[in-house]
């Protein structure tokens, strides 16, 4: 598996309309994008800071696991996963994860934000982080 | 302010132990150093994937921030910081950061991990999240 670099970082918020204004006064560079992604029930701002995106995740229901990272953080946001860019081939990647003796939550990929195949390792693998593993399909 | 680039991603994990083998099997890159910051009570473990560095923090004491992190995410480890590099001075970040109405924890940089000034803005104006600062004071 080789992994380039970090694809992105998942920040769970309360609300985009306050984070976003943050964030774009932080780093100085406005949010590209807003993308509602239904099936995870998040609606989600990007942008970029060198060669790594920061996603800003709010919660569109209860079900959404954005929803229950900020219940059980106290109803505060915080850092909810990190996402690294595969370079050959996801499906590989998630193989020889498992090969490895690591759990994974998706043993194949889906479809995520910005196009991208994703999939999400396992946190008892992972020393408790929520890791994601990510493939631009169109490159 | 100048932020380039995320500098790192800080990682509580209970163990540097378990954590640094399943890293460096995930990213296909080896720990480059383990450091002890005592003023922290952590002991520090580094990778590095394209041009962002993880930070993998072990608590060394009770006290430790990264202490009472795992012990309010139930016993688990989890993405505890962000760490952007700011280019043109961390003291007038700081300052820039205060007179747009937003709240720091360090008012003035202080030493942390690798050489850095460092200095953590506070959760509350930043969504929840924990947001370091830092610049390479021999640059």
């Amino acid at each position: 598996m080789q992994i380039s670099h970090i694809e992105h970082v998942g920040i769970a918020v309360t609300s985009l309309e306050e984070a976003i204004p943050f964030y774009e006064r932080l780093l100085n560079t406005k949010c590209y994008k807003i993308e509602e992604v239904e099936e995870q029930h998040v609606r989600t701002g990007f942008l970029k800071i060198g060669e790594v995106k920061i996603e800003l995740l709010e919660a569109t229901s209860e079900e959404s696991a954005i929803a229950k990272f900020i219940a059980k953080n106290g109803g505060r946001g915080g850092i909810q996963h990190i996402a690294f860019a595969v370079e050959d081939g996801l499906q590989a990647a998630l193989d020889e994860v498992q090969a490895n003796g690591d759990r994974v939550i998706d043993a194949a990929p889906r479809g995520g934000a910005e196009g991208l195949n994703i999939a999400f390792l396992h946190p008892k693998s992972t020393c408790g982080t929520l890791v994601e593993l990510c493939e631009n399909p169109n490159k």
